[in-house]
């Protein structure tokens, strides 16, 4: 028996057989094992229909009809109503269709075995600088990708180190072998690529209107498609912290992604260019320099430069990852640009998969401010490892699940799918788990860490644990300028000018602290401490208030986990997680509480502890 | 020839040769050496007088008389007083002693070739888990410790990492071949030890009143003195910062270190026994427990306790080699153990080897406040590398010289040994190097890093560069605790109580904030920004002051650099650490400044550039 450990669909142990060599064959595997088990479910046949979309699926009576792939995904949407519970009758009617064509998974696995913001252990499927997995391990990795309906992996770090540059060249066999345990589960491969490579290989120059740099990447994507026929495609961080770009060359982005871009075209191949461009050595006495402008001032000029089979990705967010961000401005701007959309499942800033954090309202948030329609494809950095449960704290896995909700259909509630993968997960644990720990764990985890949009008080580097100044005199950008009267960055038009970047009515939404999400106020505003709140609180109180609830609601998950019905060794695993939680948020409500009372002078308006 | 960079006695290019055996021949090699440079210091012979102490020597008309390595020393004494263009009727009469008859240096180094806190490349003698160099360069550096009379080398971190625990086992026969090269200098060899290396071994227990493990220790020590006959001890830190100890089988320092002083004493060993134990867990809440009273009430209640040939070493100050601390009150309160004080080279706090930073002045002042009669040896953690000038700043090389000439007379000038370390490294740059950069370098580096004797605002583990928060909410008991109104540790009675573990008179002068020295103000008192200095400032005014001042003094510093006639690559090689030094000093002064203008809201008075 496979170890089912982090995966939902629990009540299905059994991989398919691995003689299984299409998604048609996994998904007629997968419909024996859910009859078996619930016989309401049975006799329901595969039909794979070319005309309909690879993707696509519908049930009609007894036959489920789809594309390729879409009988898969067809096959796992009807494992979980009936492991919810459901009834055949209750299957929603007509085509079932994914907002996005391209649903990927970025892995930051570097062939030593480390993954760059890992929390799950080490790669999967690297160790040693090489390929090194159970074939089974990435079977289950490729069901657990299809039952949610993601169909791209990158497997190498977009920071590329040594030796991944021999993923596209002597490694391609390695790959390919790789490739074709996921092939059965719809996932096809994509691999993070180095802009300088060509000059590893001997050459002068990656200047990407140098001929013999373009006929350089051409040979490559021909090796790369004739090892792979079905590969997606390459994923490039140029120009960001260090990495090489085409500015190396006096190129812009246009020129460097489409020099790419043609070398796959001939394969129907897609470059994925991450829009992460900033000044990451900022001189912190600048205050004319406002990275979450960055992204925009840089992409905006080239909206439409860019070749059909250029995907700019671009982070949901105009910083990093943090807590709590507005949504990239990036996003909304451009209009003839193919868009993707870039989260973080791994957990860098959001508790390193020890504290709870569930992302599903991060999408929700997200797709409440950007339409769909604005995106051609979405990806997510992995938050999966070599721990025995995949993802570190068992719970973690909520965040892959909901992400592929989301991916399928950006309209997804954050609750409902949350309530769903603890059902299907933890069918013993009843409602508490979502409705008590899943739910509520953002907004405890955003109270400690990140109240009012005050984001990068954390430990540098690390990313875990308050450093209420950490980043306040170094060179990344992100500051908060805390003083004695006031904390938070003017970002309207007064001020760094970030907020003029949004269309108008957001810009207004964000640009007036009366109307500005609260959540987001110091983000957009610089204020002084006795500024009222909406419910009359001044602003310091309000800060104080919420790092004590938040670490007295981490408190009160730990009292709710410890009564949760949880299998072993998963029980054990999270409530080990959850007592380091509980001091983390402890530290977090100290060490805030006493830096912002140092400054302001201002004491707690209910007599609470407040360490000098 | 041999590389000489780094060496003082730049005028005499030869190592003595490889045959010398002893420190008598070397010496004769070295007066040949001298003579055919200096004519006038021609025909002395030497004359080995067992009835001498070991390390003293009187010239008598034409005839150098010492003890065994007393030769050497006076040897050298003469070189360098003909160096410096002295007649040999100027050299002093009579028996010249030195002060401690064990003059050490500790080497941090590690058997993988990291040296930690080393600022000079990787470890001169280890590499890849073994002993690896050039036996040429380490009798250069047995050449520079003779040349100003250390005699002691400890060879491995006093944090024993794999595989160092051998050096007293397996890889005995490495080390006396290494202890063969310095043994002409007089140089005998110690090593760390892991109080709980007998459990490595195989034993149950490191427990010190365990007979297994004491015959277990006395093996060991048959076994080093039976390779090394001249050895000289071992070096020990126990209970400190996670290392294996006494405590852990609930036994006194005294008992444990007296276990191994009965082990090594039938050679005629030593233990010396480091005094750095303190809370490295303390929680920042918790003002009830203050790090520099740590020793102090670890070790006075011991005092009497220990054997004969135990040392007892404690470090200058109270902290942790800071930039300014007073003076260990363990040393001035033990009376009846043998101790030793320990400085650090090693620019761990005070520049890396980077910033210019010369500790004549720590010496002086330490010797200033604790008489020597009251130490038995005196110890110094090295500064050298594998770096070609062996120091990383050619002029770091000064902190080894002037350290010698304090250890053999504590009653040194700090200038005068600047003075002579350049005139005889550096006799082409004239009175400059000495009076505009070295004399008043730590008088620099203080007044950007440590005015006032504020302590610690740097980044946390590195230890260069400003962060004035860094250490604030750790657990390394290292806080300055600055609000809005007020910075400071109270240190009196009144406060944690630390300034009563001086004698009266110190305890008096240190309590009073009028008396107290101002370089200490703020490591004795917590003061308000309104304070008045003795010159009527406010506090916070000198502090801006200073900040302002150091960084424009480094600039000063260069321009005296740039015009200083200096032979290549030391020219090149300061200048480049030059410009760092200018940097690292106006971060430090925009930092710091900026930190206490947001906490204070106090202008500057002169109207100069803080940053928000």
């Amino acid at each position: 028996m496979t170890n089912l450990r982090g995966f939902w669909l629990r009540s299905l142990p059994e991989l398919p057989p691995a003689h299984c060599a299409t998604p048609a064959d996994t998904a007629r595997a997968e419909l024996r094992q859910l009859a078996a088990r619930c016989p309401a479910w049975g006799g329901i046949g595969i039909s794979v229909d070319p005309a309909m979309d690879r993707d696509s699926y519908a049930l009609e009576g007894k036959i489920l009809r789809g594309g390729e792939a879409g009988v898969l995904y067809g096959a796992y949407a009807l494992a979980e109503a009936a492991l919810q519970g459901k009834a055949p009758a209750d299957f929603p009617g007509g085509v079932q269709a994914p907002a996005f064509p391209d649903r990927m998974l970025n892995g930051w696995d570097n062939m030593d075995g480390t993954v760059e913001r890992g929390y799950a252990g080490r790669s999967l499927w690297f160790e040693g600088g090489r390929f090194a997995y159970e074939p089974d391990r990435i079977r289950q990795l490729g069901r657990l990708m299809a039952s949610v309906g993601l169909n791209v992996l990158c497997v190498n770090n977009v920071n590329v180190h040594e030796p991944a540059e021999g993923l596209i060249d002597e490694l391609l066999p390695e790959l390919a072998a790789f490739g074709a345990l996921l092939r059965p589960f719809g996932v096809r491969l994509m691999t993070s690529v180095d802009f300088a490579q060509p000059i590893r290989d001997g050459m002068a120059t990656a200047d990407p209107l140098d001929e013999g740099v373009q006929a350089w990447w051409a040979r490559r994507a021909d090796a790369v498609w004739a090892a792979i026929p079905d590969f997606f495609g390459f994923l490039v961080k140029a120009d960001s912290e260090h990495r090489p770009g085409p500015f190396t060359y006096g190129r812009s982005h246009a020129e460097g992604a489409n020099m790419l871009a043609r070398a796959v075209a001939p394969h129907g191949g897609k470059v994925v260019w991450r829009a992460f461009v900033y000044n990451c050595m900022q001189d912190w006495r600048d205050h004319s320099i406002d990275r979450p402008c960055a992204a925009y001032d840089t992409y905006m000029p080239l909206d439409g430069a860019f070749d059909d089979n250029v995907i700019l990705q671009v982070k949901n967010g105009p910083y990093d990852f943090q807590v709590r961000e507005p949504v990239s401005p990036t996003l909304l701007g451009m209009e003839r640009t193919a868009l993707a959309v870039e989260f973080q499942l791994a957990q860098e800033y959001t508790g390193h998969q020890i504290d709870l954090y569930a992302l599903a309202s991060v999408f929700r948030d997200f797709f409440d401010d950007v339409p769909a329609q604005r995106l051609r494809a979405i990806a997510a950095v992995t938050n999966i490892g070599r721990d025995e449960s995949l993802f570190g704290h068992p719970f973690a896995a909520a965040n892959l699940y909901c992400y592929g909700k989301f991916a399928w259909n950006p309209g997804e509630s954050a609750e409902e799918s949350l309530r769903s993968w603890a059902r299907l997960s933890y069918p013993e644990a009843g409602e508490d788990l979502a409705e008590k720990l899943m739910i509520p764990s953002r907004g405890v985890y955003e109270r400690y860490t990140a109240t009012l949009g005050l984001g990068w008080m954390v430990t540098p580097g690390d990313h875990y644990g308050p450093n209420p100044s950490g980043y306040e005199y170094d060179r990344w950008g992100t500051y908060h300028r805390a003083s004695r009267d006031a904390v938070g960055i003017d970002r309207t038009r007064e001020g760094t000018g970030y907020a003029a970047q949004y269309p108008p009515e957001l810009e207004a939404r964000y640009s007036d602290p009366e109307t500005c999400p609260e959540n987001l106020l110091l983000f957009f505003h610089r204020l002084p401490y006795s500024w009222r709140m909406a419910d009359g609180r001044s602003m310091i109180q309000r800060i104080y208030d919420d790092h004590f609830d938040g670490a007295a609601m981490a408190e009160q998950m730990a009292a709710v986990l410890r009564e949760l019905p949880l299998p072993s060794p998963d029980r054990e695993e999270a409530l080990r997680r959850m007592e380091a939680q509980c001091r983390n948020a402890r530290e977090w409500r100290d060490v805030i509480n006493t830096f912002f009372h140092r400054l302001s002078g201002v004491e707690d308006a209910h007599g609470r502890m407040i360490y000098d």
